[in-house]
């Protein structure tokens, strides 16, 4: 009877939800907007963490980077969230490393620098065919992807155009959104290029059976055509939370704590009842959130159950990122001295595993130059598939936290090193703490022993403290979600973000995107589903030419 | 008000439920007793099928074989059975064979024989350990297990004793139940050698990260023991299938198409609703199902919500198995001219690969003896694991035909191969017909497809036919279920079989056993659960010694 009334209510306090949240507010400024979030943090997926005695580095635990020549809609909107934010809050990016040919690839037992997979072909330790021999991963997939929708890998293509021609091509007389994407790269590639692919690449889950229709695409703007990455200076949680500062400052309210238990639509309003049993009213209703989330309100959520085949038509992939920070760069010295007799360090981007490590970022200083000295930090595994069962042995369960009502996970075992004794409280409420987000023991015993194995060294210097965050942890299913075969995705894109005619109710976030796994597949969506809120064309922006050369590494 | 009214309902009719059945009604020749069973057929995951115009093979697409010396319950039943059977009825085995060293290895694109791993170690493309070179997948992992727990494999210690030892043993300090099994190995073996003991082993999911206190255990008395395997004459289904016979014959009531779609318990019964609507009581109620149908049940069941720890306290695998059908045994001259000049055809047991169909089993006669002319049958693939996800790209959904209220996917494109144009109905009885599990012609292209790279041939005969079955599909959820990390699966398998003091609920089944995926577990928690339903010591049987020497090939 005396619910709280609100106009409306978004559920989920990630990019796509604040952003949301913002722009409604300029639409309506006399409405009654209230974000709920059930973790205690602004940014979902976006985890900016300040290692301990590290001044100069910011670990990403979630999303980490942007593609700046192809993702119109993020360079946008930080450009204009610069305009409002003043000159010592700026956002600022810098150039992010990836393949350094000085790097290591250890494969099959076998160590090699990436240099190696082009000019010491011999040395890799897969059977390629005479075609693939001497091509790196990125150019075996896109050399593949050309084979199977001719004409598709042209520079000159922006995405749209390519995703227009998956959209409309067959293979072997199936539509593209019919087939897998493994299921067709089986077709045109050695089973040992595949697996090359994989293992090289770095990724389990973007090779996987996904739908081609939509992998394509997605692969070529990401991996296929040399991308520019960039980084955050003070950490990508930087966007959503001024996001969320300028829709406080409007009036907004945010609300974290607040896990959904499930909705009702009832006389012509949502009824939202929440884990403590608080039950608010309200009169629209958007959910900023990825499948696996829907997946735990539907159960108490009849409406989600209307909508199930549209809910279940993306699959969620489980990523895990842990850090440790050392005393000194060590990976340093796994270099080499070059014919002129310099020696050539390995200091920045990435190596790659087939271990269960799979890759290892030497970690960049906030203006993206590589640590030479004193403390230094590694993105020691960035891993997925089916490696993400052998970490799950060396920690909690993935549902229980949020089952229990917490934000993550308690150890009862973490990692304690020499830095963690003075971990200072979250100082500028910008960034969690890190000390929340602390590995346990044995993962990073066995952490340490993999790195060591893939850097050929009997010794690396003791870890002084470590975090991690696995996205496959409930609420969030994935850390990023990929479409299900023999779904058209355009077709669910467009529908869901408004899935039922005649009732209020909104669905957002990279789930349902072009670009999943990136937070410009969540402000596509935002965008989509702003516009059928508001009734007007969808804000697109003006495309770029993705283009660039193809990738040789 | 007018429901019908049993004293003892049994929900599932695979092994565990009408063996519970026939033991009720022996014990309680008076009491209504009935099996529920959702699908068409009695047997669950046995599921024995003629394949046409072969009339001296049954194609196994669930459980084939037995463990003769290590699966004293199976044996027992067995023997039982044929007391009470007519001559020209009685269950007979015959030996089924698995590895011959004249078969393929296909690996990491290059040839092998089994016989190499051995014989050729330096031919083995895997960078394997001095210690490891020159062994194969099981004797890798034998060893491996030795060093985590000493002394184990010894020959003469039974499976009780091991499970013994396991329960007591740990590594690093920690108890064997908090490992992950994958952990360990990674632990005291090359990645090198876990990676070519999944390939060569022909299964994924044995070597995953479960708890390794009982796969360690399991793993000893299938894969690391010298097992000898028994084929069933007339197909595995024939022993639930004479089960629910003598059941029949006895009074008991046996209904198929029944899906259970939850239950209460309320004022001293069960309410069970169906899926069709269907309200029956019953006083007690058995569920002898896998951990998936569990769960399915689980949101209509608020009983079952109460013992959700114990539900999830295993993992369910799938399984995939497709059958194809030819003119000829074509896979003979796979083989080789021995030094004494005679021809050594590849014939019987099976060949391995990386490749998604993983394993091939060139399928026996109903006497055990190979296929040397006329039609024949392979199972073609039969794998697991990640490979699972290659296949569903080529079939229908796994969980769309129960939640349709079907026993199994409707296919739009099935393979029609010559021989499926005079399939007929089941002819005795007691198998189901082929064509209900027709393969889609997708899915048998790409099969034979790689069925040619495996045996190194530009030509195969026609597929005349194809069957499959993934036991993923729902209810099933998995072919075989492990148990957890953490888990004391010997308190869960004792507990869950009657889980709630006041409440007359019993659980049974393969998937909280001690032989998880075998039919022997489901016989053991069988008697487990009938133990303490009749309030009787547990029917064990004499433990017989599995031993037997170490496997060397």
């Amino acid at each position: 009877m005396s619910n709280e009334q609100i106009d409306i209510a978004i559920v989920g306090g990630g990019i796509s939800g604040v952003y949301s949240a913002w722009t409604l507010q300029k639409e309506f400024p006399g409405k009654k907007i209230v974000v709920f979030e059930g973790s205690d943090h602004i940014g979902g997926r976006l985890l900016s963490v300040k290692p301990p005695h590290i001044t100069d580095m910011v670990a990403e635990l979630g999303g980490m980077r942007i593609l700046e020549n192809n993702q119109k809609l993020i360079v946008d909107l930080i450009a204009e969230l610069n305009t409002l934010l003043p000159d010592d809050e700026q956002i600022t990016l810098y150039d992010f490393p990836v393949d350094e040919p000085q790097n290591i690839a250890f494969l099959r037992g076998v160590f090699l620098r990436l240099a190696d997979f082009t000019t010491h072909p011999d040395k890799v330790p897969y059977n390629l065919s005479f075609l693939e021999k001497g091509d790196g991963p990125g150019t075996i997939i896109v050399n593949a992807i050309e084979q199977i929708v001719p004409g598709i890998t042209d520079a000159s293509l922006t995405d749209e155009e390519r995703r227009e021609m998956t959209k409309n091509a067959t293979f072997d007389g199936l539509p593209l959104y019919k087939w897998g994407f493994w299921n067709l790269l089986y077709r045109v590639i050695s089973s040992e290029a595949y697996q090359f692919s994989m293992d090289a690449g770095g990724y389990d889950s973007t090779l996987v059976n996904w739908n081609a229709a939509d992998a394509i695409p997605w692969y070529l703007s990401d991996f296929g055509i040399s991308p520019l990455y960039k980084g955050f200076t003070n950490g990508f949680q930087q966007v959503p939370i001024t996001l969320a500062n300028l829709f406080r400052t409007g009036g907004g309210d945010i609300r974290l704590h607040q896990q959904l238990h499930g909705f009702e639509w009832i006389n012509d309003h949502f009824e939202l009842t929440f884990h403590e049993g608080e039950i608010i009213n309200a009169g629209k209703l958007i959910l900023a959130m990825p499948r696996r989330a829907l997946d735990l309100l539907s159960p108490h959520s009849p409406k989600l159950q209307e909508i199930q085949p549209l809910i279940s038509s993306v699959t969620p992939r489980p990523l895990f990122k842990l850090f440790t920070t050392y005393g000194s760069p060590w990976w340093r010295i796994s270099g080499y001295t070059n014919a002129a007799g310099n020696f050539v360090p390995v200091e920045s981007g990435r190596s790659v595993t087939d271990l269960p490590i799979r890759q290892t970022y030497y970690w960049p200083k906030n203006d993206g130059t590589p640590s030479t000295k004193g403390r230094a930090m590694l993105l020691a595994s960035y891993d997925d598939g089916t490696n993400i069962g052998f970490w799950d042995g060396l920690r909690p369960q993935r549902k229980l936290a949020w089952q229990e009502g917490r934000s993550h996970a308690v150890l009862n075992d973490p990692f304690i090193g020499e830095d963690d004794n003075e971990i200072k409280e979250a100082d500028d409420g910008l960034n969690q703490t890190w000390d929340q987000y602390k590995a346990p023991r044995r993962m990073v015993t066995e952490i340490a022993r993999q790195l060591r194995q893939m850097h050929d060294l009997d010794y690396t210097p003791v870890v002084r403290s470590a975090a991690f965050r696995d996205w496959g942890e409930d609420p969030y299913g994935g850390g990023w979600n990929s479409w299900n075969i023999g779904v058209k995705s355009w077709e669910v894109r467009d529908k869901i973000v408004h899935p039922i005619a005649d009732c209020p109710l909104y669905i957002c976030g990279e789930a349902y995107s072009d670009a999943q796994g990136w937070v410009e597949g969540a402000l596509q969506t935002a965008d989509i589903m702003l516009a059928s809120f508001l009734n007007k064309p969808v804000n697109t922006g003006k495309k770029t030419n993705p283009v660039a050369e193809l990738e040789h590494s």
